[in-house]
């Protein structure tokens, strides 16, 4: 069966969906995306995806391509045309097509594309299996809240963790605060027991799971603060984590080489990924509409 | 006549021309650019560019789509199909279709694109009429000496520009020294009349017209020194320019709304802007082999 993609307005076979040279998306990165995750045949957190989207595009002043209601009938509609069960959607919008320059166009006309994939179903064990992380500069632009296509500082410290054979960098600002991960948020569960992860403001993105576990935290009464970390005391705490749509909450068991805790999933991180599963499992996501206001 | 541009080997309609929306460039940010200037019909700087371009495929070791000798070809034919006299040629390469993941694709197969665009004859009037710049943060990623097409903040900052009535801004970086502008070199001319430029380093790309002013200044002995200034003594210097290959040698006239010198173009400017084309005519662009080594 074909894969089905949805490119301004078309369904089109995923090998076949193209968008022209100049979209400003290839030559500005001048884009968003947002990452869904279908699990059981259901979206998960649609509504705070939705909202981070708009914050996005209200940031960098690019045009909704098509109403969020009409939005949400196209990302059911590729759902179904691909049949996942369990996997991602991918959609992105850029500011369109227009003759390379670097100011808007004054007639931006936003390109919108959607893709699927499927993918295995949440594996509780893998995610309890443990990971390794290394630490890096965070070398990334001062916008980092915008979930942008400019993604090329992301990927060359993701390359870097996979050839050190580690899962993620955690990437560190020129103070020496762990910002977050190069496609994920980070976690660490302190000797006293208290979950910290890094505020939120410019210098992160505020993860659709990352909201999730923490009113998931919350309501199994877990002590959570929004903090920035080093490097060093993540090294030296009992547990560690990272979170994200695809990833969901995944046991982090080294950095930079160094067990943390036992070097085997702690009880935090297991309530935590129990609270998450039960939460997806009741809610179908988080409901965030205030989040973004 | 229609236009043509080239893609992964082929000349088609520029209208039609399209890359799958898995093109990391597309989705990542994850690619390359270069813009040639073509003046009276001679490709400008050629050398240069394809020396720069080979320092940043290399510092993101993204593999040569063609040989540079093809390249070399394609970009004249393209020059040609065109019929470009004067105009620019643009030209980028990503890493590449496959499926989304950050790390780098296990077989990569890197696409290339041109395009051309005609313009008008270079207007030495125009250059030296004078225009206005606005400072702004800079707020990009840690290797602006890669010319990456993550170019998100440099879009925000030129529509800033433009928005505030300026043709260009200027980029701050946190210890308050300009950077170079969203897509241009700054330069000023301090009251000891000396030829100021940022030196180069991962703050700023080395621009090939930079290079060539620099050449010629040296030709015309004209005093230059490469180093950071601020704001403040770009507002309090003699004379302001910015350079690239479709700006050439711009006058500036005003920063943040305060007149620079007498608020007209500047002897300094005005004879590196005569040099500047007399190394144009004469040599047809740069050769800036060593530079990039």
């Amino acid at each position: 069966m074909a894969r089905i993609a949805y490119v301004n307005g078309q369904y089109v076979r995923h090998r076949d969906a193209k968008v022209h040279i100049e979209d400003r998306g290839y030559q500005f990165a001048d884009g968003v995306y947002e990452v869904f995750a279908v699990m059981c045949g259901k979206l998960i957190g649609e509504v705070g995806h939705l909202e981070r989207l708009t914050h996005s595009l209200k940031e960098l002043r690019i045009d909704w391509p098509i109403k969020r209601s009409a939005l949400m009938v196209v990302i059911n509609e590729i759902v179904r045309r691909n049949h996942v069960y369990d996997g991602i959607i991918y959609l992105q919008i850029t500011r369109g097509v227009a003759p390379r320059d670097h100011p808007f166009p004054k007639e931006p006309n936003s390109t919108i594309v959607l893709t699927a994939r499927k993918s295995a179903p949440l594996d509780k064990e893998a995610l309890r299996a443990g990971s390794d992380v290394i630490t890096i500069p965070d070398i990334r632009w001062q916008r980092c809240d915008i979930k942008s296509v400019a993604l090329l500082p992301n990927i060359l410290g993701k390359q870097q963790a996979r050839e050190s054979g580690a899962f993620e960098a955690w990437q560190v600002d020129n103070t020496g605060f762990v910002t977050e991960g190069t496609s994920t948020n980070a976690w660490i569960v302190t000797q006293n027991g208290e979950l910290v992860t890094r505020n939120v403001s410019k210098e992160i993105l505020n993860g659709i799971t990352r909201l999730a576990v923490i009113e998931a935290a919350k309501a199994a009464g877990i002590s959570i603060v929004e903090r920035p970390f080093t490097p060093a005391e993540a090294i030296s705490a009992r547990e560690a984590f990272v979170t994200s749509s695809s990833s969901h909450v995944k046991a982090v068991t080294r950095i930079d080489g160094k067990s943390i805790g036992n070097g085997h999933v702690g009880d935090v991180t297991s309530r935590i990924l129990d609270a998450y599963i039960g939460y997806i499992e009741s809610e179908g996501g988080p409901k965030l509409t205030d989040t973004w206001n």
